[in-house]
């Protein structure tokens, strides 16, 4: 049986990323949304093992000792990570799958697990990224100031990534994530263990 | 402005590679088939600078010594060839290409170019590549032992080719051809000339 290939998508906030992913992930059936853990209290509806692994403080910081994860982070005083072992689990079944990841957690998981398909998701153009972080409205002008900066470091970071995505308009971004992700599991690594069987040789 | 990707397409007789690429160029308008130099005489129906360049013996060998090809082959007494300076010039103008190439020929190409794509089509099973050569019904049984040895070759040397189609519908073979092509105008070096434009940097 072939590998799972995993699939780490990253952008600047405001690029559209998390939207993306949960589409491709609607339409294509035999592709997964990596489940992380986290210290953050579940919220109404969602589900321990299908949205997160809810675990206390001090589990995680016993699995950051233990070294179990790929990468991690604190985000608004809560931890949330990418375990190992669910990533090897997913791996060894066959089974795809995506992560929403940051650019700093992409960057843990390429050191750590020297392999997966990295893509960065971009908006057009800064104009259109500021007009996007205004859109939401909840967000001042010293915010997005600082939003666009940031952006624009991501961007320097860029060449980490295998794919850039353009999301300019949001149904070519679902097609060309799609394609990427078909275009992969074509890859010659990902097929021939399947070919050497079939003839066999 | 981005560079054209040279798309070099190989397969084993049989797997459906020509009407593979032909579909595939239909469906893509921004992709172009690879216009070869031959020194057979043009058939009813096909026209020179479209079908090929049709020359003369003489000048297709003043082309060899000049060193103006990246293969050529010989083939039942006519010469075949890709110039590099067409593939240049595509490359140029970014327009995208793909070529319907032997193995030997793709080995060539890689080995001069040291650039391009290169995708490998396989029929599902020997079976049912023997099931498509006898479906022909112009071929003899000798014929058709000495095609599956052939293809039996030709695997071994896919350790050459970047992507793997296995050729099982056709209407699956041709998405996942037009997702790679998709997927490699989304890889980094093909779009970062483009963004740092945009983004100044």
């Amino acid at each position: 049986m072939r590998k799972g290939l995993i699939f780490a998508v990253s952008a600047p906030s405001g690029a559209g990323k998390t939207t993306l992913c949960k589409k491709v992930v609607e339409l294509l059936p035999d592709l997964r949304h990596s489940i992380s853990y986290t210290t953050r209290p579940p919220r109404v509806n969602e589900v321990d093992g299908v949205d997160y692994h809810f675990v206390s403080e001090e589990m995680f910081v016993k699995m950051v000792e233990r070294d179990e994860f790929v990468e991690w982070a604190m985000v608004h005083g809560n931890r949330y990570g990418t375990a190992e072992e669910s990533l090897k689990r997913y791996e060894a079944e066959g089974i795809d799958v995506i992560l929403d990841i940051d650019v700093q957690g992409a960057g843990q998981i390429r050191q750590k697990l020297k392999r997966g398909v990295y893509i960065f998701v971009l908006p057009p153009f800064p104009e259109e990224l500021e007009k996007r972080l205004r859109g939401r409205g909840t967000e001042g002008d010293e915010v997005i100031k600082a939003r666009l900066l940031n952006a624009r470091e991501e961007i320097g970071r860029i060449v980490n990534y295998d794919y850039i995505i353009v999301n300019d308009l949001f149904e070519d971004a679902v097609e060309r994530l799609k394609s990427i992700i078909a275009a992969e599991r074509c890859r010659r690594e990902s097929v021939l263990p399947q070919i050497k069987e079939d003839w066999g040789i």
